[in-house]
């Protein structure tokens, strides 16, 4: 189980202890051998960060020594880079509905790579970005994702190889294809079904004259909560397969990992606060929850929770501080007995955790620190 | 309809030229008719505003100016009400499962009202705040409310009374009963069901030498979005004439609205960013979405939606700007056809808009402003 080593777990504990709860402690190490293994199964790829996982400058600066590049969606997000420093040849666009002003900001900063999939943001690409290259979004199977993507963004082949050619018509240069199989996906045959999409788009492309040679497989990579999840390298074998025989003359591969390069680095320390019987069903409250740090359970994300004590799993509701009904992590925990005041880690929490935390009630959103 | 006048419509549109969007516009005269509504309708009734709703400075002052007091969960409301100097002897606690660190602060501070529901909290109350005064939080029907809070927190007639024997026991003092009858409740018999529970609990505190004196009725207090609901004066009537009957012998009364104080005061104007047309349904994109300000649309809160543009509504996707497919505000709204950088009032959004909001996928939470 990933971050639940003696060493680790000690580090956690003795940081916690001075910096108080909730906390969120990312482990350096994990984060860096997280990116060679995507660095490894994807050779010759360009590796995009998913910045919106987990935005903390900490680990922007950790990510870019490695070599690391970067997906954004918003304004906010580019200046939060520029403000690192980061390198504007190493940023693409990833959302493919965009505001003006980011647009604007962007092109002028020197990022020349966008997503899109709308005659509406062709229009805006051709004003504010002029000439700049563009990746058209496909709609794709989203089989065994937790949270499907499909039905936000995307359209279907013959729409998108259409919107290629007006893009082209519009100025800007399209270079390739973007998907995205849905965040935390389980099944590697999801990405196979994706590449065979996306050569019949590279094919109506070039009977209209677009060479298309970028194919940007997106992310999705799951990581480990409470179930195994197949390995980077399973999905990556299937991937380079699927890529091989779709395009025999070859492809420069993109790949963008948000959740998979972070999320298992993060352990979110918390306090049980409180705790009660209802309906002679044990409660235990926590002083984080959906709104300050744990969005995610409200999706079916079911965490780890590592405790101080022995003892058989009692099965609990988990429920966060505020006077909110919808903050209820789970409603079907299972931890030993716990004592208010105890401290449990939550593990495999360093993506989508304080990316979406609010302060809700006033509860504050977990502090970062860093483990080696 | 609240907030859709034109005088005010004008003073929004001035600001949001200046400002830019995404901007809460709260207007005051709004806040203070509806403070004044509940004076009115509760003669004699303590008003606390349930913070949570929204905690933004202008509004706390605002309303501390017009002698309204205040419901906090936290030592994060605490401290900013603190730094308001907002007098604590007008503060009280109505989270019924508190951080200890939060329950030693209030206690120090001057607060001397703190709701419980387990026996957990008690044995903290009698140790953080020894000698407080105490109200059990009881259990009750949350029939026509939109976001029923009655699983979370609350306590059944006999175990309230225990509670309340208990928490004598250990040197609290025992002094009333909260109830919350779920957000947003159109029904204003829900509060009659919960009165009538009430008096059993007064009554079996009776019945074990625990006098009571006092009945917060909580909040819950509808607004108008889309469809008319009952008014204050309605839910007022009947929550009178029940505790007549219920309580002959009469009760210290107290209420705690925070969505019916702020809701309708609040103009969240937004700008469209981008449209696409996805299965042949529109979609309309704007800068203000589930993650930065609308996330009792996830709840099934259905806003009202002025736009500048006449022309027969269509019915539509209506999304947020980030990379996120939970990220859709609605997905049936009705607004005429649109154009990118159009600008939209989002009504009656005053309440639970930017108090959740966070900054996930770098998307600002709106600024809020003041209308005359």
């Amino acid at each position: 189980m990933p971050g639940s080593s003696p060493h680790l777990q000690g580090q956690t504990t003795h940081i916690v202890e001075k910096v108080g709860t909730p906390a969120l402690m990312m482990n350096k190490r994990t984060i860096r051998e997280k990116y060679q293994e995507f660095r490894d199964q994807f050779k010759g790829a360009r590796v995009y960060y998913a910045l919106k996982a987990n935005p903390h400058p900490g680990i922007v600066q950790l990510l870019q020594e490695l070599g690391c590049e970067f997906e954004i969606s918003s304004l906010g997000e580019l200046e939060s880079l520029l403000q690192l420093k980061v390198p504007t040849q190493g940023i693409i666009s990833g959302n493919p509905v965009k505001e003006r002003a980011f647009v604007e900001r962007a092109h002028v900063s020197g990022i020349d790579l966008f997503a899109f999939d709308s005659y509406a943001e062709i229009d805006k690409l051709a004003e504010c970005a002029p000439g700049s290259r563009v990746t058209v979004r496909l709609t794709v199977p989203n089989d065994g994702s937790e949270w499907p993507l499909s039905n936000k963004f995307g359209v279907e082949s013959e729409d998108a190889a259409d919107l290629l050619v007006r893009a082209s018509a519009r100025g800007l240069r399209p270079v390739g294809i973007t998907f995205h199989v849905g965040s935390q996906c389980t099944k590697a045959a999801t990405w196979a079904k994706a590449i065979d999409k996306s050569r019949i788009v590279w094919e109506l492309a070039a009977d209209r004259g677009i060479q298309l040679h970028l194919l940007n497989v997106g992310g999705g990579f799951p990581i480990e909560y409470l179930r195994p999840v197949p390995s980077t390298a399973e999905i990556a074998e299937v991937i380079h397969e699927s890529v091989a025989r779709a395009f025999p003359g070859g492809v420069d591969l993109a790949i963008a990992p948000g959740r998979a390069l972070v999320g298992e680095a993060g352990i979110l320390a918390a306090t049980v606060i409180a705790k009660a019987v209802r309906d002679s069903k044990p409660w235990i409250y926590l002083d984080v929850g959906v709104f300050n740090g744990l969005m995610e359970s409200v999706g079916g994300i079911k965490y780890r929770i590592l405790t101080p004590r022995d003892g058989p799993p009692i099965q609990c509701v988990l429920a966060g501080p505020s006077c909110d009904s919808f903050d209820v992590i789970s409603t079907e925990a299972e931890v030993p007995h716990l004592e208010v005041g105890d401290r449990i880690h939550i593990m495999s929490a360093g993506a989508y955790t304080t990316a979406y935390a609010s302060q809700f009630d006033g509860f504050h959103i977990p502090a970062i620190h860093y483990t080696e």
